[in-house]
């Protein structure tokens, strides 16, 4: 970055998944970055680790809470640019943040918290489409409040599909040794991407101006892959063969009905991506997006024939 | 049943993973039962198919909605008892339910959505620790509001938990056959409750006077079983002895931290049931609890050796 084009970052929900990647990737580009954290002394070790760290790094930790205007609006109003990374339970409540960022008054850029497929650009079923539609009822308000965004569509996160290739009915438990599930065809493309390179192709984009107003997409050319496509690297690298037992559409979306919470959550987002292929469908008209491989292709991202090699 | 004693039982959330049960076993206790759904003609094959088979059992298809205030408080005048089984997105708007109740001024019972271990005696953290945290505050609008209730802890979902026998890092994936994952030393009890059973026994419980305003807990003595304890039984069944992971509480904590949803939620769930023990680590006090197979012994309820025969 050239000396005088550091600007200040405020993550709010900095230690998530995602957040605490771009937390770090914010400091290591030379913004000027703080964290918004309700407890800065949280009794979760794991968590109070991490805030160790943030500090040690030269993260600004601010005390201050979604709930809590008054705090928000200090917040906001000693930084550039705010990036939400906040989970689930809280994409409604980021109006608040709207809220706070109208009256603060100075934003150069609001960033909520997308990191997912394209929200308007997907075909699925609830739970997760309720989800969805939270986000997109958020960038309504955001447009209707003419503030300066950026939405992140940066698609999978390889931390999530790729440990377990692509079994979504097994994330957690490594990679399948006998057999694997493949939900459809297993034709529809995905798109993984390492959670440290979300993080960096964000913090590029929160002061590009040809991201002003558009939807960044990751795309990593040599990461988009069918799950079939996926299981071959894999048996190739792992030297076995995998025996494929096929979930169909049809009972998929039976399953999903059946399923209990957080089962069906993770089911009804599997059908968007791996069966109806929502992350790769769709032409990016520059109209509405750009894609980031291709706004900084000096980023030297990880491909997914690079992160399976650490699973062996 | 005796004759005369039928009640009018209204499920909202009645074609959700408990719901649906729960609408079953109403109707097949001779209860005029009645379930409230947004829209009599979904688009998801599979909520249709399951809607025609609650009209062809009997069942009322009630039009309405918990944000439209009218049809809720019409639907609950012409009822008795109410059931909430609705999912985590909704457990907060139950409000709702409290304040149409209250307009109504009929209801004799109200069951608000539990469906788990006590949420007033978990030990756990978030992301799930929020989401209990809205049960507990419902617990106290009920109490305030003066409305009689039942709180169902069932414990356990059989069908969450038991076909990968324990191992939630492969829920969805059918009974390991070489490695099972264990949080923790193992060791903690665990209560796992076959769906159709807790159905049955919330059905009973709703017009028992020895559950008004109480809290019935599910514990089928042959169904408190630790993690290591499921995996043996397993094995002697399986005829197979499973190569044990272990993952530590410490770093089961860091794990919660670094996963995306909704794995963090699934695992800081697990961390309560398998490592924390708290669906069995505390007496049912006659003050605030009973346990339904000590109410109800004449209910042949399934029992975790019978349903792993269905998985061999």
């Amino acid at each position: 970055m050239e000396p005088g084009k550091e600007s200040r970052v405020l993550v709010i929900g900095g230690t998530g998944h995602i957040g605490k990647h771009i937390v770090t990737a914010s400091v290591r580009h030379g913004h000027s970055t703080s964290v918004l954290i309700r407890d800065a002394t949280p009794s979760d070790p794991a968590k109070a680790q991490l805030l160790t760290s943030f500090v040690d790094s030269g993260v600004a930790l601010i005390k201050g809470d979604l709930f809590n205007h008054e705090s928000l609006v200090k917040a906001i109003k000693s930084t550039d640019i705010i990036i939400s990374a906040v989970g689930p339970r809280q994409l409604a409540e980021q109006t608040r943040i709207v809220t706070a960022i109208k009256e603060a008054g100075n934003v150069k850029r609001f960033l909520p918290s997308e990191f997912g497929s394209d929200v308007e650009r997907v075909h699925t079923v609830d739970p997760v489409a309720s989800l969805y539609a939270k986000k997109v009822d958020l960038r309504r308000l955001i447009e209707a409040e003419g503030i300066p965004h950026t939405y992140v569509c940066c698609n999978g996160f390889a931390e999530t599909y790729l440990p377990s290739i692509g079994d979504v009915t097994t994330v957690g438990a490594g990679p399948p040794t006998e057999k694997i599930t493949v939900l459809g065809d297993g034709d529809a493309k995905a798109v993984f991407v390492v959670e440290e390179d979300i993080a960096v192709y964000t913090v590029r984009a929160i002061d590009d101006p040809r991201t002003l107003n558009k939807i960044i997409y990751m795309r990593p050319p040599t990461n988009i892959l069918s799950h079939n496509e996926l299981i071959s690297m894999w048996e190739r690298k792992a030297g076995k063969t995998l025996h494929i037992v096929h979930i169909t559409e049809v009972n998929l979306l039976e399953w999903i009905e059946e399923a209990a919470f957080p089962l069906n959550i993770l089911l009804s987002i599997a059908l968007s991506i791996f069966v109806r292929g929502d992350q790769a469908n769709f032409e990016i008209e520059p109209s509405f997006g750009v894609e980031a491989t291709e706004l900084y292709p000096d980023v030297k991202y990880t491909t997914v024939d690079q992160y399976l090699n650490r699973l062996l």
